[in-house]
């Protein structure tokens, strides 16, 4: 079962990423150190006793479709509604409307602990939390009186509508309708897939936001618009009205995250509003993209936590032949190939969560710095991150879950134990919110273009480090030169990225993208370790010896280039022969 | 759907491993490069057209215990036939019971086709190999004529009892009894689970072989004795008589393989007849251990060739976003890091072929070989890579297919598209028959027990080969190049493996038997690619410059030591804090 990680997450928090920062800061003056601690230990309460000891049995249960309406597993109403009750879905969100005003940074280690007791439940909060964004930023005062109050408490739930069966990845081809009614409302018509949580029995009404194209929008992505339509129309007083004209044609049958309701969704002549201009659609969603693909990015942390957590508690307690260690005589946690996949699946863990906890520092501080320059460096900083957070985050999550399994040996294929749960939930982590794929395009695209100003800002402390502990306490010294080393290395990619052409970044993307995460891993765990306390060391000195020489072997991977990809034509690459 | 890779096969057969070598033996005189194509073509057809088709529903079907009888999917039944009816369980039987004769390395091929195109059928027949091989090595005369024919033919199938809840891996640790009656034969009494085919409605009866305990035995794995156990008890004519006293006590709820019964077997009495000697019954299941081995490894290999297949015929056809060929208007398999992918995918499904039909190979060419001293050479070679074939064919097929359901992108993660089961199917083959990490153990351990003689005899001929090609074909220089560094990083690694103590070389194991492996991968590759067809040198070369790398990381991570893997104490490393 699933103990909140508490001290871990503290040492993310205050040694890691000096999140203390945050509450020098005047907008985030009253989240100190021992504020963020107290609320991190009430929703480590929820997560351990609401929503964990429903995990495995609503992945065996699944969530239904029956009569047209979604029934959420068994006890899935009862926690949502103590997540409601403690303000979790507003946690971020304006005081103005309810919210709690916590710096992304609390949200995040929030985020991970439900993450890790429930990946399926925890989807809709998460799902409300972009909506309230949305709103929030490009609502008008009606749209955000109306919804905000009611998605902030929960009572409402928020439901994201982008993909269309021919418009995965690629947004802009997308066809569903708005037509103007004349009212100020408009018709929306068309399907939408992959909605999750798009109905449910946890919120009495679901707030759709939903991209849509008005008549004569220009083709591509800088036509479309968005637009809000709610399950029930609200009354003048705000009460649920008339049944709006959307409906759950279907669940996908999906490999995991059965617990967490997957709709395909028909829009036949929807009332909606519009949300932000027309045909700026696409831009009010990417202002909140950061969030979501670092919530996404926090998915893959908390199902690395608990994966880990249950292989090490298995393999405190199983017996099989004889260790090396106490007489032949201990549990299999003894064996030195079990202990280097535990100091792997926990070494990776720290790694991903301190990356994914500094994107959202980078985050808050965008918005709380108190100059405008220190603003924009954050911002900066944090758009840079956030792919790394997402795509390492979800990476690690699926690799140390797949470890997790292997620990269990048979046990592990058995669906009785829970190991096998989670590598099945994480592995959409790595495709949804834009596929890893995409970003890894987005790092050596659009977060290359300051220059590399911000790889080399984020490079330089990590370098920074590594000089000064190169010299310090001599446990220490080895993982420093590691690190030292994967610096050169990833800056000698980074300037090779700078000058190479589109595509031959392209196809080394992904590659860079977690060199330079396995490189800031390792400034992390180092960080955290300079304290000496010896779980720290040990964890830092794994990482630096088994996981840092992959950067350089990345490096040779990530500079190849696009040509040889290109050497069959797709005909022969593809045929069977 | 399925379509069985011919060329790659004969490629690999002829070009790769130069299995021609075989029918210029006396034992496989009629094995000769025509014949094998002849055999694997009509294997081909049976894959595809019996077996494919009923794979996905298969798995969301799955197999039932009804009333204490498995109940296994529609269609599996009429497949199972002509399987049986085409003589492929008994291919690489003795004639002399009705088998074909066939050498293991064609055998395998089949068994890869056939694991290609329905992994959880597939595992009928193969288990079934293994009873046979097991009979024909310690059977009585009497045994052999009553049960081998049966086997050989279909009519009845094998299964392998090993394991019970409190000996997983460490098989010594059994408690299954078997008492003698004073006839001949024995009383079985006790419980084991993951016995996969443990009773179907394909075969008209099962035969067990069971691993049990004499009264009186020595404990551990010293005291463990084989024993067959038909599901009916057999009339003196051969003929099914009364049921036996054993039974499925339920069927295990697994991640993959829902159309594999694995099965919880309850042994009441059971009436059992010894095969071999007392006591010796482990020696007599390692003596099939190596074919079993590499028959998972087989597993893994088809596998990857299936969820490549998947995957290229989706990039060929999903079109998103502008691709930066084409004129922005291909399929996604336009995009350099699907082809990166994909190309990973190919190679590597080759690599890890290569291997396992080489393993196959020597295993053949130990019994076929003319002199002793060759039949021990090869015995050797065989024992060397089985672990190779093994690990790294199951670990590229877990790599090939979790690759193959991220090019789907969100239709991975559906169940309707397929690539999820795959991912799903395959992950157990990295633990059954012996986790990888145990793989990794018996080749540090046993396997290096020669002082590293097979391990350079292979590097040798790795060498040779990059040393020959370094001077020949320009495209091809880059990779012999990659992979003469490869082959140094190796010996350098076994040199450090040989003078190091036992649980260093644990510590290890996992990486030194990968790097192995990839540097071995590239040797076929390239050895494949000299003939200059363009399809096989981009493979080599995207191996040589994309996978090759990892050699020397993973030569640092195989020569880091135990130590700092215990520097924390286990409950200091698995106390959640």
């Amino acid at each position: 079962m699933y103990a909140a990680p508490l001290a871990d997450i503290k040492a993310t928090l205050e040694q890691m990423i000096e999140a203390g920062r945050l509450s020098q800061t005047e907008l985030f003056a009253d989240a100190t150190p021992e504020t963020v601690e107290a609320v991190v230990a009430e929703a480590a309460k929820l997560a351990e006793s609401a929503m964990a000891p429903i995990n495995h049995s609503g992945d065996q249960e699944g969530s239904r479709l029956e009569n047209g309406v979604v029934r959420t597993p068994t006890g899935y109403k009862e926690a949502y509604a103590q997540i409601a009750e403690g303000g979790w879905v507003g946690m971020a969100a304006d005081p103005e409307h309810g919210g709690m005003g916590l710096p992304i940074t609390v949200m995040s280690a929030v985020n991970e602990m439900m993450a890790s007791a429930n990946l399926s439940l925890s989807l809709c909060p998460l799902l409300s939390q972009g909506a309230i964004e949305a709103l929030e930023k490009h609502g008008t005062p009606e749209q955000k009186a109306l919804y905000l109050p009611k998605l902030i408490s929960g009572e409402w739930n928020g439901a994201m509508n982008l993909t269309e069966p021919q418009a995965g990845s690629d947004v802009g081809a997308l066809r569903t309708k708005a037509e103007p009614v004349g009212d100020g409302s408009y018709r929306i018509e068309g399907g939408k897939i992959w909605i999750s949580w798009g109905d449910n029995d946890c919120a009495s009404s679901t707030v759709h936001l939903v991209l849509a194209r008005l008549p004569g929008a220009p083709a591509g992505s800088r036509g479309i618009s968005l637009f809000v339509v709610p399950k029930f129309l609200p009354n003048a007083d705000g009460g649920l009205g008339e049944r709006n004209a959307l409906k759950v044609v279907s669940l996908d049958h999906k490999m995991g995250l059965h617990g967490s309701p997957t709709c395909v969704m028909a829009y036949e002549g929807a009332t909606g509003w519009l949300v932000g201009e027309e045909n700026k659609g696409l831009a009010c969603m990417f202002t909140m993209m950061n969030n979501a693909r670092l919530g996404v990015g926090i998915e893959g942390v908390g199902i690395a936590e608990m994966a880990t957590q249950k292989a090490m508690a298995f393999a405190m307690e199983r017996r099989q032949g004889k260790t090396p260690t106490q007489d032949g005589q201990g549990t299999i946690v003894e064996f030195a190939d079990v202990r280097r996949m535990l100091m792997d699946m926990a070494s990776l863990t720290q790694a991903a969560r301190a990356i994914a906890y500094a994107c959202a520092f980078q985050l808050d501080m965008a918005r709380a710095a108190p100059t405008a320059e220190a603003r924009a460096d954050a911002a900066a900083m944090g758009a840079f991150l956030t792919p790394l957070a997402k795509a390492f985050g979800t990476d690690v999550g699926i690799e140390v879950a797949q470890l997790g399994v292997q620990v269990h040996g048979g046990m592990g294929f058995i669906e009785e134990t829970g190991a096998a749960q989670y590598s099945r939930d994480v592995r959409v982590t790595a495709i949804y919110e834009g596929t890893n794929g995409i970003q890894a395009m987005d790092l050596v695209g659009r977060k290359l273009a300051d220059g590399g100003a911000a790889a080399e800002r984020a490079l330089g402390a990590a370098a920074e480090l590594a000089t000064a502990m190169a010299a310090g306490a001599a446990a220490l010294q080895g993982p420093a030169m590691a690190l030292a080393e994967a610096v050169g290395a990833a800056r000698e990619t980074t300037r090779w990225m700078l000058e190479a052409a589109p595509n031959d970044r392209a196809a080394g993307g992904v590659d860079y993208l977690r060199l330079l995460s396995l490189t800031f891993g390792g400034m992390y765990l180092l960080r955290a370790a300079k304290g000496g306390d010896p779980r720290r060391v040990a964890l830092a000195r794994s990482f630096a010896a088994r996981r840092l020489p992959e950067v350089k072997a990345l490096a040779v991977r990530a500079t190849q280039g696009a040509e040889d990809l290109y050497a069959l034509d797709a005909q022969t690459l593809s045929t069977v022969s």
